[in-house]
């Protein structure tokens, strides 16, 4: 039988690398077929608080699937291609478990595909798992509400589902954590800041979007003290600066985002602040501006600079 | 609460319109929306037996989402936009039950997608019912059974995949029918084709797909006898060139499938038919030819072609 690799996006967060981790698990007790979890980047210092916490290997990373002599992918946590495999296009796509909207996507035969739009892919890979009765090791179960932690912060974010804290209670019970600590103590992993250059910081989770003809680069960093950040306010203006030239963006918004009180300050540079601040109604000061209650780039974020860039 | 539409693709076969009501019929008992299962044409003369057969009315035709007041549809049985309903990119796509690849489908946010490589979109539907505990009233049922059997020319398909047989069993048991009984009288009231135009036939069961830049057109029509369907060639053929014209498709192929012995004989025409015979490896003969035990166009139709055009 021949190998199915799976796997969740490039520059993996603790999603990704979770909900594929527990997607082969699936495959190998309960689908039976030979699937083993890799990655398509290092785990991020989050990440690797959640494998070392619950015992895991770091998945290994691969760079091509045919280059491991594999024909057959499954992607988690993802389905555009232009965030998956370098080589995705050259490989069958035999199943998708994500929870993003669709785009850049296409197979040429019938698939499984299970997207829901719930917080986290590790909530669906878990209730895939309690369909199909398969008791999930502690290890496991770790990793998968270490996933829906991390995408929601905790179950704050607007994009958990109101299926989610369900579903985070009972995977704690079965990893054996309390769901409180472990999620501070997993999301305050992910804040350590100081050990990073200000051009390694703007990078930790930085998606580009295209609006209306400008390429606007959107990144996020979790912090327990927006002023640890704002601190070296000049060293991070110099990194964007020197990143907009080098990657030709118009804009890059970085949200410093207060995961203990659930905020972000903005800080911003690029060809059209009038823009942003007309997204979010606030006045850039010194290039940054608060956004309360704002955590969630996929909802509070990215849809209002599209509709703003597009007036 | 506002109203979702639920339907099958155009030009709707048994499988479109079973799914879309069974869909439509589970959101309103164990989901809670108000959802209404409409269709993209009028039932083919296989649908309107099954709708006679368990007293279920034709769903009424609809041109247009918005014309109808409604901003969120539901898809089965198809997910590629040009099968769709005319204005699909103006609404959103809140969920997709479906059998089928994927491709020109994109959508702005998250959303419900089921896609799984079985015989038909009804039985998805129907393990959803199972999953979900939802008793299914006899034409309910009925119909699915009917989606199953019309998808898979009863079971015999490549397309029929190892669970189906089991999901068909429950079906008939709820339907009260005899499976082989009533599929085999479901299948023959599809191939009454001597009622129809030559423009009619050829539109009975089509579809159009993009490849490479091509405009495929991918037909097919069931009958008992082959010979019955070629003896009309010649006004068939001048169909297929006023369509060609008309609609501007590159090409256009008909599979004649003989639904007693699991055969089709192609019937192409068009600007790619080096293409076509590439991807069967045979040649066409006065623009027909034999394809031994090929009675699906989604396995054994249209990947060959996909494959060839993109060579």
């Amino acid at each position: 039988m021949s190998k199915f690799l799976v796997f969740g996006h490039q520059n993996p967060d603790t999603d990704a690398i979770a909900s594929s981790y527990g997607w082969a698990y699936l495959e190998r007790t309960a689908f039976g077929r030979d699937a083993e979890a890799v990655a398509l980047g290092t785990p991020n210092e989050e990440t690797a608080f959640a494998l070392n916490y619950f015992g895991v290997e770091a998945p290994r990373v691969v760079e091509s699937a045919k280059a491991e002599g594999v024909s057959q992918v499954i992607l988690t946590d993802h389905n555009e291609f232009q965030q998956s495999i370098s080589d995705i296009r050259d490989v069958e796509v035999a199943a998708v478990i994500d929870h993003h909207r669709v785009a850049n996507f296409e197979t040429a035969n019938p698939l499984y595909m299970r997207l829901e739009p719930v917080g986290s892919a590790s909530s669906i890979v878990y209730r895939a798992a309690k369909e199909n009765s398969v008791e999930l090791p502690k290890e496991v179960a770790g990793l998968l509400l270490s996933g829906l932690i991390s995408d929601t912060l905790l179950l704050k974010s607007p994009t958990t589902h109101e299926s989610d804290p369900q579903v985070a209670k009972e995977l704690a019970e079965i990893a054996g954590v309390n769901l409180e600590e472990y999620g501070l103590e997993l999301l305050k992993a992910g804040t350590n800041l100081a050990s990073k250059s200000a051009a390694e910081l703007i990078d930790i989770d930085a998606k580009t979007f295209e609006l209306n003809g400008n390429n606007v680069r959107v990144a996020q960093v979790n912090t327990v003290d927006i002023n640890d950040v704002l601190n070296r306010q000049e060293e991070i203006e110099a990194a964007i600066s020197e990143a907009i030239v080098s990657e030709g963006y118009s804009d890059f918004v970085l949200m410093i985002t207060d995961i203990l009180n659930s905020n972000s300050e903005i800080l911003a540079l690029g060809s059209n602040m009038d823009k942003v601040e007309a997204a979010f109604n606030f006045k850039l000061d010194s290039n940054h501006a608060f956004l309360a209650g704002a955590v969630s780039r996929k909802k509070q974020v990215v849809p209002q600079l599209t509709e703003s860039f597009n007036a």
